[in-house]
């Protein structure tokens, strides 16, 4: 291995800027229960953004060095400063997931077995050209799968997993997923529809309605629609779900679905209540698309809750025979059930241009980036 | 007894009227479990005003009828009377709690046991004179305690208590709680120094501070000094607290307490991460004091919760044995723990009066009405 070792890496000063830069970094060596992988895919998930962006104004972003070696600056609002000081002046290695070959190993049996193999891999700063990680932290993927295919196998995967075993570890029946036309809304349809689980999948436009109908998904319902309301009731009324997954945040979605959910358990009640219906009705909000405050109207009575919903928090409570099981299921069905669709492809360094930031800032639905190195 | 029975009903009519009338209604026939109570005194919560009012805009209330037999008339909002359907057309018993004489009883032990004692009650519509109820909803006061004493007996009791079981069963260690100078917050302060429970008390006004101060609680914030965020944080420091209840909802109060829970957390933070600090923070909003949408502000990372927190689920949630506990504690510590204070006495028709309604409608900590039958 002669080969220099580059990792994408986001700084924030305390002059109140960000740097995007790639970064020459030693070749690692691998511990006993360790591999060396040789990244070849990594996604550019919206999580990965947050670490990348670090609440910089992007709009203000100024490219410079080579076309190998390009840098990114861009203003930081002095108002998040605070926000962000305990990584002020740190190089964050950026990038949570991918996939590679393992080219060195370890003195255990178990990394030793990985030699050779394609292993998908979770664990900060994939976006590299090699990766040390814990064999823990890798998961074997069939042969005849490509790193392309296997390199989002965990955030989105484990993401929709986990969703459906908190539905049923809190009792639930059926989901509401808002931006359902997401690579993880898909992936989510796809489960439910195995599992037999009802989905009540929201989307914004109509072509995303036709993607996910094509898909099989049975409840669609549009939240630009004049009729949103009394379809979304509708559609709660159908599958009885009460508990809801939402990656937007901002704005009162999360209210609007609380609402209608009020609304189906509320209508064959006889007695009123100035309290609502007891049947409890769950938002967990997993994303910020939009960053700006949740906005909850008060019109769906008191057996409720909204909670942040972070994957790695999720996975402790679920327990080790839970996340076992995951792992097994994705590795067997990342051609399937667990397929990423990419629309664009671009080297460790054509991410970090300017044209190829614009386009994947804006974390439209259905595009979806993918670093190949 | 050839008494007539009096009620205080809430109706809300398909003109969008809300009427309010103290209706005669049969002097009843304890089954064999149940007593016959004498009402004697009431308190007037802020969840009863809910069921009382139904929305109606209190500003356009009419008084009519005698000064003996009041009837008040209101108009209730267009927009809100979709949410009061299932309460239209019927008259509604107002009142969820009291204390009074039992005068009758059934034909088992339990019944025939409180026979002319002084008991407080539970239960829909104790705005009467006479009250059949179920043993089960009585909890008989000791010798020598007054009606009045005892008429606040279960709602802000229950409440207070409720909090700190659920403090315990969900894993924190201190408390926060807003409009903390109401009568539950001193009764919840009595708690917290009784069973050496730190509580952050959050008030609006200085008088507050004094009151709350002069009771032995250790931390007060009043939320309307220019350092609310650095002395709330400083307390949440102090104690540890990551559970809060706030009995107001409309506004950016929870999000604000969540923002300092987050901080303070988060104060020896090594390494950044975009999604906070791992520590779970909980808000439970226990009333509507402010109706306006809850506006969360979303600088508190993903470990968080706001949800809904009504007496009777909780108490559902919290098992037999602990309700048991809670019953005991309070029928022994009602003069003291758990003592209430009314700065206004009514009678059952002066409860119907204009000038009256226009002070108790005003939900003003340190404003507490009771009905004396």
């Amino acid at each position: 291995m002669t080969d220099t070792n580059l990792q994408l890496t986001s700084t924030i000063t305390d002059d109140n800027k960000l740097e995007l830069a790639l970064r020459e970094i030693e070749i690692p060596q691998p511990g006993e229960n360790q591999v060396v992988i040789q990244m070849q895919a990594c996604p550019l998930n919206p999580s990965d953004l947050g670490v990348m962006f670090g609440l910089a104004d992007m709009t203000t972003a100024i490219q410079s060095g080579s076309a190998d070696r390009p840098v990114i600056r861009a203003e930081v609002p002095a108002k998040f400063m605070s926000a962000l000081k305990a990584r002020v002046g740190k190089s964050l290695p950026v990038g949570n997931e991918g996939a590679g070959k393992v080219i060195a190993t370890g003195s255990s049996a178990a990394a030793k077995s990985l030699m050779g193999k394609t292993v998908a891999v979770i664990g900060g700063g994939t976006y590299r050209k090699y990766l040390c990680a814990d064999v823990r932290s890798c998961l074997e993927i069939a042969p005849g799968t490509s790193a392309t295919e296997a390199a989002s196998s965990f955030v989105n995967p484990l993401t929709a997993l986990a969703m459906v075993e908190t539905m049923r570890a809190e009792g639930h029946k059926a989901i509401v997923h808002a931006a359902a036309a997401s690579n993880l809304g898909q992936m989510l349809n796809r489960i439910c529809i195995a599992d037999g689980i009802d989905l009540v999948n929201i989307v914004r436009k109509p072509e995303q309605e036709t993607l996910l109908r094509d898909m099989g998904a049975k409840y669609i319902v549009n939240s630009s629609s004049d009729s949103f309301y009394a379809d979304l009731t509708a559609a709660l009324i159908a599958t009885g779900a009460t508990i809801a997954f939402d990656p937007i945040g901002g704005g009162k979605l999360a209210s609007d679905i609380l609402t209608c959910m009020e609304a189906a358990a509320s209508r064959n009640m006889t007695e009123y209540s100035v309290y609502g219906t007891d049947v409890y009705k769950q938002v967990y909000i997993y994303g910020a698309l939009d960053r700006g405050p949740i906005n909850l109207n008060r019109s769906f009575g008191f057996a409720w809750g909204v909670n942040g919903f972070l994957l790695f928090n999720v996975l402790g409570k679920l327990g080790a025979q839970t996340n076992i099981a995951m792992r097994k299921r994705i590795a067997a069905e990342i051609t399937t059930t667990f397929a990423s669709h990419y629309t664009h492809e671009v080297s460790l360094a054509e991410t970090l241009h300017l044209d190829n930031i614009a386009k994947y800032a804006k974390q439209a639905t259905g595009e979806k980036f993918l670093i190949k190195l």
